[in-house]
Order: structure tokens, then sequence, then C-alpha cells
């Protein structure tokens, strides 16, 4: 094997495959990424759990392919100049690696150790836009369980269904909903996506409006890029019926400002910090919502402005829970729909398409 | 106690006192910052072995102290909108913080159970530029031990001698010296500062042309700065005598530029990263230099162009010490005057009126 390519694009390519290569692994093979150079030049990284291929512009001398540690690999093209770089197989899996006064040998691994990516059959794309799909990800993915106990909870549910696309994330205390409707008529269909791959995927992902294309088999999702392309496992069994969880009655509604909250419950946390057992309280009273919180070390009160309809509450929260979806709401009003103060709410932000919805379960306060 | 103050000038100073607050201590109290309003406000953190205080711009209601949990006070002022505050000390040492529609109330503990920073006499002011100071400790501070077998050695050496001052560390293997003429006409001092302290005092010290006092008594050093002292401990005992150390006699010299020669070493010390047992490996020739390393994962090779004045040479280094010396070099330009390929090395920047120093041992080469 032996190629010529820029530095700019070869650096490129080795930060996205390195998503998938494992640091840590009794396998040095998984340690490495793939270079495979035939009628074009791709990047191979796969964990076993994600893999993740990328296609890199080059001019092939030689055709061939060899397996060499991510890490160093990495390491050395990072530091090297702008400019370009020749990299060459020599005997004993050899690694030459050359650029203006620079010269490398690595020890490489024959590549016909690395796992391959098994292929998805190309059938059927769900086409989306790059932008839109890396938001649903985000606005979702803090909410995916933790907890190994029911290890379908730890991935999303990606689902298409009557002309909308939908990712899901349920923890047993929240669900975070992001839905939006689709223009082509595509077959249903839906999976869970395991949280890992999407934290990796959302790395990767840009916020343009290109269009990517989606993959479905039984048993494996894959992101196509075009250059770049993502495959990971799906998550086995049944995912919750969430919608029944979804309340859809009321009590109390109020409509606040998205950041102003955001700010008061981050304040409002620091007293109950390190100490899960202390929620937050709500106190919602016709025109003012008071948000405090009470522990060893001292207690907080914030004063917000809010609209409200329906019965005054009192409510109390883990912070952490409305921090997380609160970031990720850029709308400057949202609308919270309370039931009762052991029932969950539900946050949306206000506009009328609302396609974002918010569940969180209360902490069950003390009686002062 | 107390005060109003804004928000921005009280974040600035406890960012500053924090520096010398303990994270990890038995003692609560020093995990505190001191508050004291008098005649002005002033903040203080003290860890026994770096005390800093800071005066804060304050409209002082009522005089007072209290002592406060330094991350709990900085987290809450942190977050609070960019607006007055209010301080205020309760009943039962509770200090109350508001701002806008924020309210907090945090147990605090008595000043009395607070350490003192000493006084130290303020008399024999060293007077010396900000930017200065933080330059010569910058470029010597790398090279303090980090080995308690000679405890001197964890600190730097500053020095007032024959109209000159001097920062000199030393860690058994290399040798940092940064030296300035001095205006003023100041008896002659000598003291040995702790790198800890070093290394936070440059944090606090701005790259300004403005003045800053030294006072240094027999185990104490102050950096007054204006509103923020500094105050430490010295180390006790006699300094190395490190001018007998530097060779002046060299069979080879080189010209190279500084920045080629930095990038160059870092990443043929890729190669030997983890394995300091591999040394670096500089063979200089008349008009280049192959700076090469050799382990088990493979080899490098550099080509640089240099101006040799004397012997041709080989001679192997830990890259690290060079690594860290050649970064705080500002100068375009150095010259490396080589002994033998046993003995020392001084790197100097070119400019003529150098006045910085930087000698480093190099590591025996395994002959091929």
């Amino acid at each position: 094997m032996k190629f010529i390519c820029s530095k700019e694009n070869l650096m490129e390519g080795i930060n996205i495959v390195q998503k998938a290569v494992s640091s840590k692994t009794t396998m040095p093979i998984l340690e490495g990424i793939l270079l495979e150079a035939e009628d074009s030049f791709k990047l191979t990284g796969n964990d076993l759990e994600i893999g993740i291929e990328c296609y890199v512009d080059a001019d092939i001398k030689q055709t061939g392919s060899i397996v060499i540690n991510s890490k160093m690999f990495g390491d050395i093209v990072r530091r090297l100049p702008e400019s370009e770089i020749l990299i060459e197989v020599k005997d004993n899996n050899i690694v030459v690696i050359e650029c203006e006064n620079s010269y490398f040998e690595v020890k490489g691994l024959p590549s016909s150790g690395f796992p391959s990516i098994l292929e998805i059959e190309k059938e059927d794309a769900f086409k989306i836009s790059q932008k839109l799909v890396r938001d649903m990800i985000k606005q979702t993915i803090f909410a995916v369980s933790v907890e190994e106990s029911r290890p379908i909870l730890t991935g999303s549910l990606i689902e298409c269904k009557n002309n909308e696309i939908s990712f899901v994330s349920i923890d047993g205390f929240r669900l975070a909903l992001r839905k939006n409707k689709i223009e082509s008529d595509h077959r249903d269909f839906n999976a869970v996506i395991p949280g890992k791959t999407l934290n990796e995927i959302v790395k990767i992902l840009q916020s343009v409006d290109e269009e990517i294309s989606i993959y479905i088999s039984n048993n494996q999702v894959m992101f196509d890029m075009g250059r770049c392309r993502v495959v990971s496992r799906l998550l086995e069994g049944e995912y919750l019926n969430y919608r029944g969880i979804i309340p859809v009655d009321h009590e109390t509604k109020i409509r606040v400002n998205t950041k102003e909250l955001l700010l008061s419950i981050e304040r409002a946390s620091l007293i109950s910090a390190d100490e899960k057992r202390y929620p937050v309280k709500f106190s919602i009273t016709d025109e003012r919502m008071i948000i405090s919180s009470s522990a060893e070390i001292g207690n907080s009160r914030e004063e917000l402005r809010v609209e409200t309809t329906g019965k005054e509450l009192e409510i109390g929260f883990n912070p952490r829970y409305f921090i997380e979806a609160l970031r990720v709401i850029e709308d400057e009003f949202i609308e919270i729909y309370f039931t009762t103060s052991m029932g969950p709410c539900i946050i949306r932000p206000e506009k009328e398409d609302a396609r974002y919805e918010y569940l969180v379960v209360p902490i069950r306060m003390k009686k002062d």
C-alpha cells in the first residue's frame, strides 16, 4: 500500500473514525485503525459495538491495507506540518509516514485480523437532514437510562410512523420525546439504538441541512453521511409503550421564560448539590413561582414571574432532571403542565407546533 | 457585617483568593474564605503554605467578619446575575447573599478560628514589573524538583546580587536560570520560594508593566500587587551553588530555529512517549542535525538545518527536558553549546543580552 494525501484531510478522517476505536481492550487490533487503499482510500474504526468508516481523498500509488495503532497514528499526523503526507507499507507490516523533513516507521498489524463492519442492505433509505437528526438526538439522549437492569432503556427508540419520525428516551424518572413531520412516504419502522452509539454519532453530525440516509436492518442501523458511515448494533427487545405514559389532563399550567427558569434552578441546586435527597421545591401561585431549596449547609429562594392557569401547587423535583431538559430547549418560553403534586409534569416549548415533550416525575416532599 | 458590591468585582476577588484555599483538608475552616468588612472589604484564603488577601470595592453598611465555604460561595456568586450583591451576616453565623430575585442563606463559621496571615515587615520593598516576574517564573518553574529527597530543590531560588535579579530552578538533571538587570540599588538578598507557591502566583500575575513590590523576611516572602497580596513561607536551608555547575567551555555549538527544533523533538518524542528509557538522539554535522528516536513500536527521523561551529556530535536526551524549555523561549533562534556526548549542554537565546540559560544533562546512549 502506498498513497499521498493532505494532512488536513487525513486528520479529519482520523478524528472521526477514532470515535469507534477502543481505548481499553485486551485485543490490540481493536486499538487500531484499518487503512485500506483500493479504488479509493478508506479509514475504519470498530470496537464491535460501533463501526465507523470514512473515505479520505488520496492519490493511491499502490493498493493494499494495514492496521495501525490509532493513538500513535493520530498523535503523529496531528503534529506533522500542514503539507502532503506519504504513507507506505513496507515489509513486516512496517508503516512509513513521511512528511517534509519528518520520517516515521511504525509497526502495523495485518488487516486480516481486523473485524469487518457487517454490510447492511442499502435498500429503503430513510433520508433526513443532518441538523435535524443531531437536534433530535441532543434533545433526548440525556434521558437514556444508565442502569443495566432494563437494558432496552439504555437506548433511544427511533420510530417512523404516520409520516412522523420520533426519538424517545425513558429512564424511569423522565421521558424525552422529540418528533418531526416527514415529507416522504416511508414505510413504518422502529429500532432501539444504544445510547453509547448515539453519543458518538451526535459528535460526528454537523449542524447543516444536508441530507443523510438511515438504513435499518434486523439488528443494525447505519447512518450514511456520504463520505462517512456509522454502523451500530441495535438493542434487542420491545421498547416501552411510551404513549400511555404521557398524561393528557392537567390541573395547573404555567408559562415561563426558559432561560430564567434554568438559571434559577441551577442556582437553587447548588445548595443541594451533593445531597440527592434534597429536592428543589416549586411553589406556584397566580403570577409567580418560588423556587427554593434547603439542606444542612443552608437554603435558597428564587422568585420568578410566571403566567399560571389553574390551581396553585407545591411540588418538588430532582433539579438535574429539569436542568438537562431546559438546556436543550431553544424556545424563549415554555409551558409546564402539572397534574398533581405527586404526579408527573410535562414541559413543552410554547410554539403551536410543539415537537418536543419532556415528562418528569416529582420527588415526594417532606411535610415541614 | 453587611455590604453591597458588584458581582463582577466580588467574583474577581474570589477567583484570586481561592488559589490559596485547600480543597482537601481535615479542617473545615481552611476550606473557607475569610470575609472582613472594616474600613474596606477584604477576602482572604490561607492553606497555611500560602495566604492570599484581596481588597474588593464595596459599600460597607456594617463592619464585621465571617468565614464561608469557598466552593459554595464561589459557585453561588458565579451564577448570580451581573448586578449588585448584598451580603449580610445574621444570627448564628448565617450568611445571607441577595441579588435581584435570588436569596441564599449559607452557614458560615466564626472568623476567630481562621488562621491569620502573618504580618511581614513592609520595609525595603523590591520593586519590579509584574510582567517581568511572571516571565521569570514561567521560564524556570518547570525545572523545580518534584522529589522530596532534597527539599530545597522543590523551590526556586530568587536572588538579588550586583544589581541583577535571578530566578533559578534545578532538579538534578537540568538547571533553568533567568536573570535581569535592575535599575535601583537594592540590598542583596536570596530566598527559596516553594514551587507550589510560584505556580499559584504565576496564575495571579498579569502580563502588564505595572510594578509590584516583593518583601522578604527570614521565613516569608510577600508579593504585593496593591489590591492583592500573596504571602508564602520560604524553604529553609542553603541552595546549591549553581554558578559552579554551568560549564564555560564547549566543543560544539549550533544555531537553530527555536520553533522548528521544538516541533521536531515533540514529534520524535511520540515514538518514545511512555518509555522513558528511550532517549531522543541528536546527530549533529556541519549544516544539519538529525533528530531520531527508536522504540519497540517503531522509529522516527527528523532533519533540521542548523549552523554548526566545532566538532560533529552524537548525543541523547530525555525529550521532555528540551520541550519544556523550548516552549518558554520566545526568541526565534537559540544557540546550543555542547561539551561532550556525556556532558551537559546549555541552551541560550541568540540575542546578545541573553538573560536566559538552560542546562540539561544527556542520557548515555546505547552503542548500536
